[in-house]
């Protein structure tokens, strides 16, 4: 049996607070829980705002934005952007720095500190959770694993389901190669992702419209550790890329 | 809090096994609780299998196979599918008649009944799932939601994720328009694939190669129904197909 227990009673989130702190101060860990962080608190700590009226749009940006976006949006998700994968209108589809395909490369729009302000994507969020996770180690003498997740949409399926950005302390890829089926024959698929379905498992009690933005899911007891780098897969494997 | 619990000892499952009976020795169930069943298992009872020696493969089946493949698997996978999205060597990625978007077209050649069989999906899963859920009610009494759940890659992320392929009694998607966020604006992701999540957070405790192929999660309240229809995005909308 696992728990998934949202984590609730966090302050508004500024730059500078201490996350794992005030993780401490909502739940008592114990070794091998898994506590995921949405990436907008982990961002906000961070300080990883912009303010729409210090960005100059270029004139790609301002192609981009098309009639209806915002230049100055589209400035600041190409400079998050190391690819774009699809532009129609002003949406755009791309790769972030880190290897992440998503939305927006990640510049997010709502629940930001105030109008006219965007929320980035935490540097490098692997480092970010094992910051994180050295910090509770520090405060509590637990190990636990960490995962910064974040709400990504997907081709062919509509609704976003949240997949892990950032991971320390547990592995993102489960790996089952050699692993006997029920009949005896090796598996076919050979990798489960992990650390996306921790994401969307704590999604289902935090919830964007809640403002619950952490949880802490126990009960798992996982080997091994990996990164969030671990998931992209590499460009001359990806068929759709 | 919501929790995550594998049902444990369920026996091999046969063709006209009755399903929902098994769950319910397995586990005492309640109103709003969540049966999460791996298609593999709802396909087996409803005898959606197929031997690879009653096989003809066609011309395009040979092609597809390639030197590597086996053309009467192909040609199963093409009798599956409504249409090609990718082929490489005897890797197709098919959209299933369901709409679904998946590697073989959600055929399966692992823990199938014996070697030289293969899995199919079922005809209908949401059909299954709604036969499952009210045949649940009639055993007991009890309203609870079903999803059927199966492994799917997705493009740009390593590893499988289970999500939902037939749903009934909640929704497949959470709609979050007009939702405001902690600053009062409006959300921009307006729609959350709760049917994947729990897809995901249930295999959690399933896995492939524990034999568990049911869990049932609680202490989640949805309202509404819909069915995993919902959630194929319809083409003109889509940037991927």
């Amino acid at each position: 049996v696992i728990h998934v227990v949202p984590l609730e009673g966090l302050p508004e989130i500024e730059a500078g607070m201490d996350l794992a702190e005030l993780v401490t101060t909502c739940y008592e860990l114990e070794d091998d829980d898994i506590v995921v962080l949405a990436q907008k608190v982990v961002s906000k700590a961070e300080g990883r705002v912009v303010r729409l009226a210090d960005v100059e749009p270029s004139a790609l940006a301002r192609t981009l934005a098309g009639d209806d976006g915002d230049p100055r949006q589209l400035e600041v998700i190409l400079s998050q952007a190391k690819r774009i994968i699809r532009a129609r209108q002003s949406f755009v589809i791309a790769e972030t720095r880190q290897g992440f395909i998503c939305a927006s490369a990640g510049v997010d729009a709502s629940n930001t500190p105030s109008p006219g302000t965007l929320v980035l994507l935490p540097e490098d969020a692997d480092a970010s959770a094992a910051r994180i996770r050295e910090r509770l180690r520090v405060l509590t003498g637990k190990r636990v694993g960490v995962v910064i997740s974040d709400s990504f949409g997907r081709p062919w399926r509509q609704g976003t389901i949240d997949v892990a950005i950032g991971v320390a302390g547990i592995p993102a890829l489960l790996d089952l190669r050699g692993t006997a089926d029920a009949g005896g024959r090796e598996l076919q698929s050979t990798q489960i992702a992990v650390a996306d379905e921790l994401a969307s498992a704590a999604e289902l009690v935090m919830g964007k419209a809640r403002h619950v933005p952490a949880a802490v899911i126990r009960g798992l007891h996982l080997k091994g550790e990996g990164t969030a780098a671990d998931i992209p897969i590499p460009e001359d494997r990806d068929l759709f890329r």
